[in-house]
Parts: C-alpha cells; sequence; structure tokens
C-alpha cells in the first residue's frame, strides 16, 4: 500500500476538529492537526461557508488523499442533532468538491479501534490518540476525535480484515 | 425598495427544487425553475458535491441577490431527517460562499404565506404558484415547494409588517 495521509473531521457547527496522519507501512505518523470555530454572532449560512472555506483551505494546504468523517446520529436532542447535520453536509461535501473520497465511521466503531472500549470517554480517546502518535503532550480536546478518526480510517486500510464492531 | 431576483430553494439529497422570481414593485414576476437530482448510485459526499456545485452554477447564472431556504424539522423518521439536514447544510452554504443573504422559512408560514392556510397539500400550493406567478400550467412539483418559498421571501420584503404565523 503506498504512503498516504488521511484526515479525520470531526464536524460541528460551533467548533469542527480537524487531524491529519502520515499512514506508511501500517505505521501512523502525527501530522498537523487543529480546531476550525466558526465566527459565533454570524448567522448559520455564514458558519456554514466560513467551515467550507476553512476545510478547503486546510485540504489544500496539507493534500490528504483521504477523509474520515465522524457519523452523525439522533440523539436526545433532536434540535442540535439537525444543527450538527449541516455541518456534516458541509464537512461530507467540501472534500468531495475537490475530488477525495471520503469515508465514515460510527464514534463507538472509532473509540473501539483506538482504545478497545466502544464507550471510551473523551480522555480515554485523547491519552490513545498520545500514546498511537507518540506526542509529548496529549492533543487538543476537539482535535483528538478528529485524530482518532484519521487513525481508525488508517487501521481499516492497512488491516482491511480487521473489525472493530 | 429595488428591483430584484430572489431564489428559493427545496433542499433535498435526491432531489432539491429550486425557482427564482424578480421582485419589482410589489409584483412578483417568473423566473426559471427546476430540480437538482443528485447521482442515485453514488455515496453521500459525491451526491453532496454535486448539489453544491449545481447551486452554484445556478447562481451564476441567474444572479439572485437573496436565497430563500425550507427549514427542516425531525419529523417521524429522524433518520431521513438527518439526510434531509445534510444536503439542507449544502443549500444554505453553497450561496452563503458566493456572499448572498440566506433567509429560511417554516414550511407551514410559507403554504399561509401563499394559500392563506398552513397545512396546504403540494397541489394546493402548484396551484397558488400558479396563479400568483400567472403561469398557463402548473409548475413542476418539486420545483413548485421553491418557487413558493421565493414568493414568501418576497412578500415578506415587500409587505414586511405583514405575520403569516
Amino acid at each position: 500500500m503506498k504512503p498516504m495521509i488521511v484526515l479525520g473531521l470531526d464536524p460541528g457547527l460551533r467548533t469542527t476538529g480537524w487531524g491529519s496522519v502520515f499512514l506508511k507501512d501500517k505505521e501512523v505518523i502525527y501530522q498537523p492537526s487543529g480546531l476550525i470555530k466558526t465566527p459565533e454572532k454570524c448567522p448559520t449560512p455564514e458558519r456554514l461557508a466560513y467551515l467550507f472555506q476553512a476545510l478547503t483551505t486546510i485540504i489544500r494546504e496539507y493534500c490528504p488523499e483521504e477523509v474520515s468523517v465522524e457519523e452523525v446520529f439522533v440523539n436526545k436532542n433532536p434540535k442540535s442533532s439537525l444543527k450538527l447535520a449541516l455541518a456534516r453536509g458541509v464537512v461530507l461535501c467540501a472534500p468531495a468538491v475537490i475530488g477525495l473520497p471520503v469515508f465514515s465511521y460510527a464514534p463507538n466503531y472509532m473509540k473501539k479501534a483506538l482504545s478497545g472500549y466502544g464507550h471510551a470517554d473523551k480522555n480515554q480517546i485523547g491519552w490513545a490518540v498520545q500514546q498511537i502518535l507518540k506526542l509529548k503532550t496529549p492533543p487538543q480536546k476537539d482535535a483528538a476525535d478528529a485524530l482518532g478518526l484519521a487513525i481508525c480510517h488508517s487501521y481499516a486500510k492497512s488491516t482491511p480484515q480487521c473489525s472493530f464492531d
């Protein structure tokens, strides 16, 4: 399998986490990560446009070849699930407009792939990401899930026979 | 109030209706309308990218100054509400990326503004759109709601003191 950069994206209307890894010979190496914070006082369409443009800039700068995005389910608050889905629509769309393939993973699948436990909390995922990528400090809170998604997709690519369901 | 073109958009992952009207001296004049049908067999990110690109092309071709989009609520099927919200995210984002202001109307508000009845069915809305825009035949089914949204926003602009709630 040829080496590649995988970009993980954890969508949100307020904050979208992003994190990239370099996958080479089954080794997963840390690449830049960060947060896209949309302007709080702007109407939703403008926030979504900001998110689209920020994603486009990140993709053009770091040149990932594949993208891994968190799936969205309806939770206890349907209104906030819909807001999240608006952001997810943009997060799925922006890389596809550039021609990148986009893959989706359920949060529990990603958590199990990283920590062995499908209901791991934010801290446990942060710790797992830190260990796997050999980081000196834990990644930023919202970027940890994004890096987790990039790692999860890298695992699925390098060991396609594995299943974490 | 200066004359302007208003673009109405009725979002859907499979089919997004669009319809434009020219608003001049409180008169609402028909402009082109149509349907964006995303490629059925493609994965969701590619369908969303197709939708984004089609919207961008329509906006560049017909030069609307304001955009009116249908609101989404969680209905009996939360899964299909989420799918709709993905498309809505892209429908809100694409005009905003170009710098157009985007307004949202609840389906019942639009229906009441057009027909006087908040629970009007598709045929009643089609008929109302046909009468208001002086069309010889009813508009295409999915484009009727889009034209309805464009008319609804035009009414709200030309008679801001009105309320259809």
